[in-house]
């Protein structure tokens, strides 16, 4: 599924602009909802029921991934499955997405190939149908992508945060804690001696540990569990993407209700799930009585206690990554 | 209209996402078309005739801004100005916009809020009743604006770069090389003595060519004539951001047409404007008989001269503006 990046590419400052597209362009498919794909000032998107749902996310060569990591094709695949699971979380099917990339002229145009590779795998496993629609390059120091992701309502009411009911079924769908767990592998045995990301050792770390390096570099959300949980009655739902503490948090907070995790059900993976971010599992709720579609499971409940978090009744401190205060500056 | 940004200002690391994020929001309006806005994983947006146009753009400081010329304020409106036009040039009305920054934690919060501001003040100028209906904050070494702007095309086709006709009229809308005089002056008086972009140089250039430095540095691209355009019947039209001749030439190219200047409709104008980029007019055709509407002006005609470029017949080399190999990689 990978192809891997040649040795021998020219760079993009060489290429130019239009000849940087015309290499990345055909790795690309515009997807079903695409009126009008890349080519024009814009590109023109079908919204069948008259709405869109649209989210955006930049991702930082440093603070967000390392190419000593990550391969271009893992970037793209992550940019992908991330913002799909957003356009999930409000219970829409992904359409579309527009992608913008910065990056320094000496970069390798192999680099941008292998990262639209990964868009286009992304896409086609998570969210079959969609494509990408259109884009932009610019020159940085660092190395850079926007997506802008779309999705279809399909004429359901959006799934917010703000919905949950006491008394509602808590359930989550996906990976807990593995991206974490993945990370913090290739923090402590990925690096060089002077804590840098280091290739050759998180190549080792990756073969010891390929699912869990897989979490971190390449997730696969439950993207198609958004529209069944929306099918389902979903009362609210989020992507868990800061740590399942903090990310039930903004649903207590939201619905001014309590979330009451279950320990037995969580098992060994609490304390990781909780704390460690990235997974981009969903956390949603149902009302008393529904099943919540597979692959959600059942983890708790809804209870009288606005705002808070709990775990077997007892309250908990919920803590999470922030973009700034939890970053050293280090760009890998 | 502008608010100057404060002196004694926290930055964005010590604040942290949620504090930072506080300041901002409250800056911005999510406008007519949003049905959801920020707060939620994603937006929802209104498109009323069952389609959307959409146009992504990144800004990287350095390439495309510079701090030391640019206030925060300033940066904001040119986001949203260049984004909207892109819009416009399909012949749509803008709707929204979403926003991506991404900044060193050592930014003042007071440089966001003026991007917010400009942001506010360029959407309420250029396309009232637009909005910012969701975002992302990001930490980078660079500060880097991502923007995706939305358009509703109101039942009518996209105006496309293709369906200029033999005999159609050429018209022009906006700045004709403004921007690049701007810019030329900010080079050759707004630096110092190794070349660097310089705040205290910059403002005098600013107070002798207010004019100039405003249309490089916050322009007022002619927006409502997408629209009027498309009203009128435009077979044809774009965003002319890469000069005159370069942006000509894709007309020319898609449509597999020439398109023939008239040298004295464009006067003295016309070197600058041909070569400059970032005046972010319209360049639209019409067909024959069809009078442009103001702010159009007729600058020329369709002829039988597959993907060239003409003045008043004769050929000219269109050449333009490069994002990798037009940079020096200097990041001002």
């Amino acid at each position: 599924m990978e192809r891997p990046a040649r040795t021998e590419s020219p760079t993009i400052g060489e290429l130019g602009e239009s000849r940087t597209l015309a290499r990345i362009l055909p790795r690309l498919a515009s997807g079903d909802a695409a009126l009008l794909g890349a080519g024009d000032d814009a590109a023109v998107v079908a919204a069948a029921d008259g709405r869109y749902v649209v989210t955006t996310d930049l991702l930082v060569h440093g603070p967000d991934f390392r190419l000593a990591w990550s391969t271009p094709f893992e970037l793209g695949w992550k940019a992908a499955a991330t913002n799909l699971t957003d356009v999930a979380a409000m219970g829409a099917r992904p359409t579309a997405l527009v992608v913008a990339i910065a990056a320094p002229p000496t970069t390798p145009a192999a680099v941008l190939e292998g990262i639209a590779d990964g868009l286009h795998e992304g896409l086609a496993a998570l969210a079959p149908g969609a494509g990408v629609v259109g884009g932009d390059l610019s020159a940085s120091t660092v190395l850079t992508i926007a997506v802008t992701a779309f999705g279809d309502l399909e004429g359901r009411a959006p799934v917010l945060r703000s919905g949950a009911r006491v008394g509602d079924v808590l359930a989550h769908a996906g990976a807990r804690g593995d991206a974490a767990r993945g990370l913090a592998l290739l923090f402590a045995e990925g690096t060089d001696a002077a804590g840098e990301p280091d290739p050759e050792r998180a190549a080792e770390v990756r073969a010891r540990h390929p699912e869990l390096v897989a979490a971190q570099l390449a997730p696969h959300p439950p993207v198609a569990a958004g529209v069944a949980a929306a099918r389902a009655g979903a009362t609210s739902m989020l992507d868990v993407s800061d740590g399942l503490a903090r990310d039930a948090r903004r649903i207590a907070e939201a619905s001014g209700v309590g979330l009451d995790f279950d320990g037995e059900a969580l098992g060994a993976d609490l304390r990781v799930a909780f704390a460690g971010a990235e997974d981009h599992g969903l956390l949603a709720t149902f009302p008393p009585g529904v099943e919540p579609p597979a692959p959600f499971e059942v983890v708790g409940r809804i209870v009288p206690a606005p705002g808070e978090v709990l775990i077997d009744g007892r309250g908990i401190d919920a803590e999470g990554w922030d973009p700034y205060s939890g970053w050293d500056g280090r760009s890998g």
